[in-house]
């Protein structure tokens, strides 16, 4: 169904990794392409828990979606919320109330934390997903030291000094080893009627063992390195109650500051636009050449697809998967539309698994090689810096870290509601 | 009135330029020093216009205050809001109820914005005054460009882009730069419908010209710069009316997506809780030792202060003069309480007024010499970045402002709301 000027047009919804990877490789195509994104940013999510605790500012991991794209000609990006699809009449709708034409659409708005059958702790419990909950987290933290410091009642002070993260995935092992970081040096000298180092911090997994993704090795190197930090680990307990003045696990109550979410996620809500049923984790099932099941000229990419791995469990929401799948179908559509050609399958190539965990400190899965320690942490700060979009944010960052590891201090400790 | 432990004890509120230069004075002295303050961070204000134009990002031009002091032991810094001011005994209250005793207290809560006889135009015209208000600039200016590009009405297009900068002092004459950067420059490509080159940028002076505090040939300079880059000037024209959607000027109406407020400041209401009779901008009269007139063992300092110049003028809402007077009480408080020596009179030595105006483009006047232009710019920028807290924002700023000097491009372009 071409439109006036002769070429077919993309409508992208969603500008992370798997929208950006997309829209570029459709750039310069004989294609008109609309990017929508309710930020006017593309956000590299996995540095956010340093925004968190206070070790980046917002703008050294954000980056404005329009800058990102602005050589493309033929792409156009807007700023809006997508309300509703219609895959009849091939237009998506805004919350302002536009219509956008399609003649393909690509699905791909991410994930967001998941509270089980609890949404309300999610009003407790912030998970590191978008800016302004990283924000929100690093004042949390922050204040808590501030209202620990003008206590005269030492519970309270205990209290307030408590941080509790829930869930020992990456992003909650990530999490514990940059508080520990944070309040074993950074604040360590600045109060006077608290010792910031005195702080507790416990990592709560449901689960068996932390790292749950990745081989037993790794998960038990990650156990020794974050406990040598400092922080508790709870494995097994899964989480029964959160509020905002602690967590109750089992019949234990933790009375905390602070407290950090990063147990489980589900795909984005956006997937229930299309009409198809969705799976448990409410993501999109999709055929292998990443079309939605039963509304071929629509697409799911990243955390919001359900696309099985070779071995028939879905793909993990990572970062890698959803840039290789905005690629492969950015040049699958190039080709299809420009040449005719028929839409290939997607098939995933594992980098490698990664989480780092404290200075000198992280964790790679190759799947047929496992690399801990140093040199595990320098791969990991390569790869990150790599990762990120421009040359500036790439210079801000390494300035930042390398800053950070010689004096111990960050940057960003600022309470900003 | 000595304490438990025979030191005199000092509260300092407000941890500005006046503040923190009086509380580093102290710091080492035979006193007990606490520093109150609604933030956790110092805040670089001359720079906060950058912050707005998404020039800089909000950590590069704050410090946590806990930091910059941390070294010294015998300061305390408390996060709190003074609500009361008891002089009969010498304690202040913070918001949460607590009381704080004092010996000597200085007051250096510094000014905001006056809307004159209109506080309902804050609402409408943020200034560049607190790190949510350039926030919310920076939010409201990306914003009009985004609505722009989607809006199909070209006249709604045209409101969207002009902005309106109300004052034509050194903030609004900086904020017009800086603005004129952004749009002409940075913008200028990443859109497809609109043309940001085309925005309007008018600056309203209600005076006979810009920068009053400066000689007429700086003013001068400043308006043919202003005006080359793209700015609309309006001198002797006293804005009637802010609204959401625009402002009156006259009989002229100007609709416009983003007003910026720099036409006036009032001291901190914190003068009002002294008991004392204030100037007509709520500014705390003085002795020449900077104590309140009838109340000698409370000090006010910095903007909140009325300091009259060799002229009998009041002394202007400087950070020169607040970290003058701050460095000038801070050792006649140390030479008074360890020395008993008696508190001698403060005199201003004038270090050369400055605006920036734009790339290559700003003013000194010195008194006795007035310079403009590329070398007044780099010595603006050297000043600058010699005036930030702390090597690291020093760096950072300054490979910032490298960045956008050899690019013309800006890294903050988030909307953050």
């Amino acid at each position: 169904m071409p439109h006036s000027n002769g070429q077919p047009r993309i409508v992208i919804v969603g500008a992370g990794f798997a929208g950006l990877a997309c829209a570029k490789e459709l750039g310069g195509a004989p294609v008109r392409v609309t990017i929508v994104d309710r930020h006017n940013y593309h956000l590299f999510v996995p540095l956010l828990y340093q925004v968190a605790t206070a070790a980046l500012s917002p703008a050294d991991i954000a980056r404005p979606i329009r800058r990102i794209l602005g050589r493309y000609r033929n792409i156009e990006v807007v700023l809006g919320d997508v309300v509703a699809v219609d895959t009849a009449a091939r237009q998506v709708r805004t919350a302002d109330g536009r219509t956008i034409d399609y003649d393909r659409l690509v699905i791909a708005t991410g994930s967001e934390y998941s509270y089980f059958a609890h949404p309300e702790w999610a009003r407790f419990a912030h998970g590191p997903r978008t800016l302004p909950d990283a924000r929100q987290i690093r004042a949390r933290l922050l204040t808590a030291f501030e209202r620990a410091e003008i206590s005269s009642d030492p519970a309270e002070q205990d209290a307030l000094m408590t941080i509790v993260i829930i869930g020992g995935g990456p992003t909650g092992v990530e999490m514990a080893g940059s508080v520990a970081e944070l309040t074993r040096h950074a604040l360590a000298r600045d109060f006077r009627r608290i010792d910031p180092r005195r702080a507790r911090i416990i990592l709560i997994e449901a689960g068996p063992r932390i790292l749950p993704a990745f081989p037993v090795s790794l998960s038990d190197y990650a156990l020794a390195t974050v406990t040598r930090l400092g922080v508790t680990v709870m494995t097994g307990q899964p989480v029964d109650a959160v509020d905002a003045h602690g967590v109750t696990v089992g019949d234990k109550r933790i009375v905390a500051g602070t407290i950090v979410w990063g147990a489980g996620i589900n795909a984005s809500p956006a997937g229930q636009l299309l009409g198809v049923e969705l799976d448990r984790a409410g993501r999109v099932p999709v055929a292998p050449d990443l079309s939605v099941v039963g509304v071929p000229e629509v697409y799911a990419l990243g955390d919001m697809a359900l696309v099985p791995a070779a071995d028939g469990t879905p793909l993990p929401a990572l970062a890698q998967v959803a840039k290789q799948q905005g690629q492969h179908l950015g040049r699958a559509l190039v080709a299809n539309l420009r040449d005719g050609k028929a839409m290939p399958a997607f098939h995933f190539h594992n980098r490698g698994n990664t989480a780092i965990i404290g200075r000198n400190a992280a964790v790679f899965d190759f799947g047929w090689m496992q690399i801990k320690g140093r040199i595990a942490w320098v791969l990991w700060a390569i790869i990150h810096v790599a990762l990120l979009v421009g040359f500036d944010n790439r210079l801000r960052v390494t300035l930042q870290w390398a800053w950070r590891y010689v004096t111990y201090q960050v940057g960003a400790r600022l309470i900003l509601s």
